[in-house]
């Protein structure tokens, strides 16, 4: 963490915004840390979907300084033994529940050869004097980040570990001409954002279909702005993945299409 | 307020964000106090609830500093001759409409024996200089904030009052064997969070029975990770009291309650 | 640009907060001005509504410090040939497409007879070094509403123009007797925000009826707090012009009016 820049923690939960505990997350924070600056990701994560926070995440996070702290709780095993967990890795700092939702971060991290720390967050000294069974954001994950921001080391914070839960993995299969994905995200345009990278689908050639649900699309669009009104079209989404959209409309809507739904690409005959 | 600390301001309005007026009071007060620090707790409170308001900020308001500034703008009443008014408490400081909405923070507050000043907010110079009969959170409540958040005395702002209006108490009745209160919220997951303190269960045993509508649930849930998806259970929640939940679902969708229902909680025989 | 000011960016658009999107695009501008104080106005534009967005602009920047720099990512061209733009007026900067998103403001500006400097965001020097299709907000406009910040001077960043794209004036016509406009935005309570200004109704005189789809109403009410539960009134905004609401209601269900609807106000005979 940069010693010199301005503390900054960033928030994800699923707690939507309407009954004021993302603030009293950051009011935990800010009593710890006066200076911490906080930035929203979203609070609207679908209740207790990991999935859907893990991959917002994995989206999201290296558009922030390398020193940002990430808060993310999407916790339903709040108050069971599942483990709070927190990562330091060169692209920023992790705090969340052990239940996956850091898994597309640190394997983003794995395979472009970064290390990371890991540890198990068991020194209550960092966390509120009373903890209760069902808002560790508040009593644990706010206050543990808020110490991060002060410049507390990772491995003062709990014990070290290299086993946290991972998500299994979605769908993704590459055979001579054919590539097969799933949708992981209907944005708010309703668009479907897709974890097939867009360097699987050069291969194919120009001439390629991708079908979702009872739809098939022909080629990729470069932009919305193109193209009339109700039409499919697949195009690269800003994070180099394939997308579908609908023009001026909303391509989940259209084509009955939700997370998990089956995306295949295939180059024409 | 601690005059070395950043100057710390929290939101609670009924105007959503769709409209930009969360903005314009953030901007009036950055216009009077460029340093002033801003934190969102809702603005999802249902149009022109006083009761929901006064609950959430009753619920959130001690999470923060002593030195933090509530802006509380649910304000049914503007433009007519309800007073605009603001307190000074060892636990924070607060401004808002004369309606109501402070009621349960100065319960509590008096509760504990704590000393507050409040104040008619009856000095124009601290507002902008310009009145609409219909956004005095822009005129009124957003500027007299920004002149607290620069350390203005509170008896500078206004004249000194001590009858501000509170809400009629909601339904808490102890009798032997059994506690009534009520639902105060339906949270986010669909929770019901109610007015029973935990205390006021304990002296019950172990053996207890919810009642809300027509539902009855046996004894009290640690954790949600618990219990089967469907199953209602009661347990104590973030703020000590009573509440309803449904594992994996919305209470409020599945019990058919909402704000204001009876909940009774009795020994069994 | 006052330089001793903390650097203040707002931000407006039609993304939603579910995406992450947002966050994104603060945590590039962190990357480039750490020091960047940013506040949101609104995310939940409706979808590509270049209109919406336009006169929600209108109706707030003027509340914001003169220094601030507002950034509107309303963008349904982007990856087209649309320009990206910046203008600097004595009342702020802004940072947005050249899809008429800044009309009113500009309109504004120019009624008053302040100077503006406008350019063609065509310097890819302040751009992020990789550029999507469609993200511009991202890639464009963040990171040069971050340099503008950082006080680099607007003709640094492109090219100089006069001709940005301009909405088409909505209906505003000045009968003996009557004046015809039409309802520019309903806003969260339902209340319908025309485009006529008070200062137009005062001609009238006192005994005037507002006519809205099949509705009339008699005279302006001075607040909402007078009136029956149900009763459609007329009253001036906060911005000094005519609207109307349902007390206790909401008058874009009630009347089912919606942006765009044609409003008349007649003097009584």
């Amino acid at each position: 963490m940069a010693e010199a820049s301005r503390p900054l923690v960033t928030l994800m939960t699923d707690f939507g915004t309407e009954d004021g505990n993302v603030g009293v997350m950051k009011g935990v924070i800010l009593g710890i840390n006066p200076d911490a600056h906080m930035v929203d990701i979203t609070h609207d994560i679908p209740p207790q979907s990991v999935a859907a926070a893990a991959y917002l995440l994995g989206r999201t996070y290296m558009h922030f300084p390398a020193h940002t702290i990430h808060l993310v709780v999407v916790d339903p095993g709040v108050g069971s033994d599942r483990r709070p967990i927190a990562a330091a890795t060169s692209r920023g700092s992790f705090v969340a529940p052990d239940n996956g939702v850091l898994t597309y971060v640190l394997d983003h991290l794995h395979g472009v050869g970064e290390e990371m720390d890991l540890v198990h967050l068991d020194d209550d000294a960092y966390w509120l004097s009373k903890v209760s069974n069902v808002f560790h954001g508040r009593d644990i994950f706010a206050p543990v980040a808020a110490h991060l921001s002060l410049g507390v080391p990772l491995d003062t914070l709990g014990t070290p570990i290299d086993d946290p839960v991972r998500l299994p993995p979605p769908i993704l299969e590459r055979r001579p001409g054919t590539v097969i994905g799933e949708v992981m995200h209907v944005d708010h345009f309703g668009n479907l954002l897709t974890n097939i990278p867009s360097s699987y689908l050069y291969p194919l050639g120009d001439a390629i279909t991708t079908k979702v649900v009872q739809t098939e699309i022909g080629g990729l669009t470069t932009t919305f702005a193109h193209g009339r009104t109700g039409q499919p079209i697949a195009y690269i989404d800003s994070s180099d993945h394939l997308a579908v959209a609908v023009v001026n409309g909303s391509a989940g809507d259209v084509l009955c299409c939700q997370r998990g739904e089956r995306v295949e690409v295939a180059a024409n005959d």
